[in-house]
């Protein structure tokens, strides 16, 4: 039996910072991340891929809001949506032709997918992610007025829009992904899902907020069984004492550990912290599994235990 | 056996003509478009969706052209892609719902779908299907410059680019999607599809052009070896001498009827005329099958034989 790898994409794979944030320049990052991801799936391994969604689904927003006055502009959750069939069609046309090249031919298949969050969940309270355009301050108290946004300050560069970053709940459309496993190559969840909140009358409704993907990654793996979750970002292994001069680099995390570190402060929020999280989450579901934090390049010989962070049960 | 049907949805299954373009105008819309689908269903059939795009995608490259200055436009294909991700999200939302009040829990899944059209098509020698925003004669020559545009005058409302509008070859998520027949309701080839061609490499390439969504269907239902191709509209019947005295409304056409009316210039291009000819090319391709054109209120009665214009090979 094939062992199954649930892989989290960071915005590394998605885009240079060297390039502009066109689509052609998405593509061409994303066709070399595709190759490293067929190089896993030559390797023996069942793969579905979650990716983010962060400067993408900011910059649709920003393009809607912007010409506003010549065609409406469109809520945060379909933004989202729009950023799903944007980036899973530039994924999904790269590995299909990564794996023909390697002579496999799995479909491979981006799939809408919506995830249920709490309506109660804390985070509603207490938005802190930004989205979107800066404004004046007078702008930004009107779209408080007229459309109930939350707007808040951000350091000196004008007002932006803020909402909720809740836990995934639910993958609305995890029975349809079960069944896609074994005959294909799945990308889901993209940019943590499509938010939406269960409504008392059974409908789903979408809501402006931002999904860890790293969390939705760690949900999905947990519902298909996966033996691992894979979260690939820019260092080949997570550190302590990162960019001090006693910085370790570490093969291994224990529960306990990672625990211990997270108080220290060592995982920087936003960025390291809610990648340790998602595998923590993970392996305290399944004890007997692991979670690997590790650069793309190095995801196959991570996967063969010769490099990357694995965190564990014990 | 359930007999499978693939469902063309039009313009006005997504979008009231009374309301404002906006996404909860159109998500207003789909619920009531989804109860008509779930009805289908509940009658016992297979169903898997096609929608267009026209308006939306117009909206879509409209803010993204209008907001060029603050953030690089997208291309037409990524557009398209967009479109996908938007209204399968509130298709397979309303969907699902209406489904599970009728007790029925099939899985409802949009699968982003790319189609291959031919390099060669005589679509991109003489395109003629206009997008995107309107521009002065001295825009629209600039555009041509940098960007390779084709611009043409719009009936004296100003330049617009037009692209091609090919024939349909191959849709390359095929497998996927006949392997998710059985187990969900699929929503794919939103749109026509992405658009793509085919390098000699093997490689995939995005290109501008509008493929007809009823010939996508019509693609669709040939490689799921669908019984029937059921393409809803705003009308009960096909029509000819369409708005007459002597207007006569359709119970039925045969190839060599519908050829006729045709060389009689009875269904408009652009609009009755492609639905025509796509029901044609199902049951020239499927000579014991039928196709069926009706409005989505009466699509359960036209299955049960009594409403809608037929279409069959005799």
């Amino acid at each position: 039996m094939s062992q199954k790898i649930v892989i989290a994409l960071g915005g590394n794979a998605l885009q240079s910072k060297d390039s502009a944030p066109t689509a052609d320049g998405q593509l061409s990052v994303v066709k070399k991340t595709c190759e490293h991801i067929a190089d896993i799936i030559e390797s023996g391994y069942e793969v579905a891929v979650v990716h983010g969604n962060g400067p993408q689904v900011g910059r649709i927003l920003l393009a809607s809001e912007t010409a506003n006055d010549v065609t409406p502009a469109m809520p945060f959750d379909v933004c989202g949506a729009m950023s799903q069939g944007y980036i899973g069609y530039h994924i999904q046309q790269a590995l299909k032709y990564a794996l023909s090249i390697r002579n496999i031919n799995y479909p491979v298949l981006t799939v809408a997918t919506q995830v249920a969050v709490d309506r109660e969940d804390p985070g509603f309270k207490n938005p802190t992610k930004p989205i979107g355009p800066f404004y004046s301050e007078d702008e930004a108290k009107a779209l408080e007025a007229e459309r109930g946004y939350t707007m808040k300050e951000d350091a000196g560069r004008g007002w932006r829009r803020v909402v909720a970053s809740p836990i995934p709940r639910r993958i609305v459309e995890i029975e349809a992904i079960k069944n896609l496993w074994d005959s294909s190559v799945v990308i889901s969840c993209g940019g943590g899902g499509i938010p939406v909140v269960e409504n008392m009358d059974g409908t789903l409704e979408g809501v402006a907020a931002v999904i860890d993907k790293d969390f939705a990654a760690e949900l999905l793996a947990e519902q298909v069984e996966a033996d691992t979750l894979m979260i690939l970002t820019e260092v080949e292994k997570v550190a302590i004492n990162f960019g001090k001069p006693d910085q370790e680099n570490l093969d291994h995390m224990s529960l306990k550990q990672a625990t211990e570190y997270i108080a220290q402060g060592q995982f920087a929020p936003g960025s390291m912290l809610p990648k340790v999280e998602a595998c923590m989450k993970f392996v305290r579901a399944n004890p007997g599994k692991k979670a690997i934090i590790t650069s793309l390049d190095k995801a196959v010989e991570a996967l063969e235990g010769k490099t990357g962070t694995v965190v564990s049960f014990a």
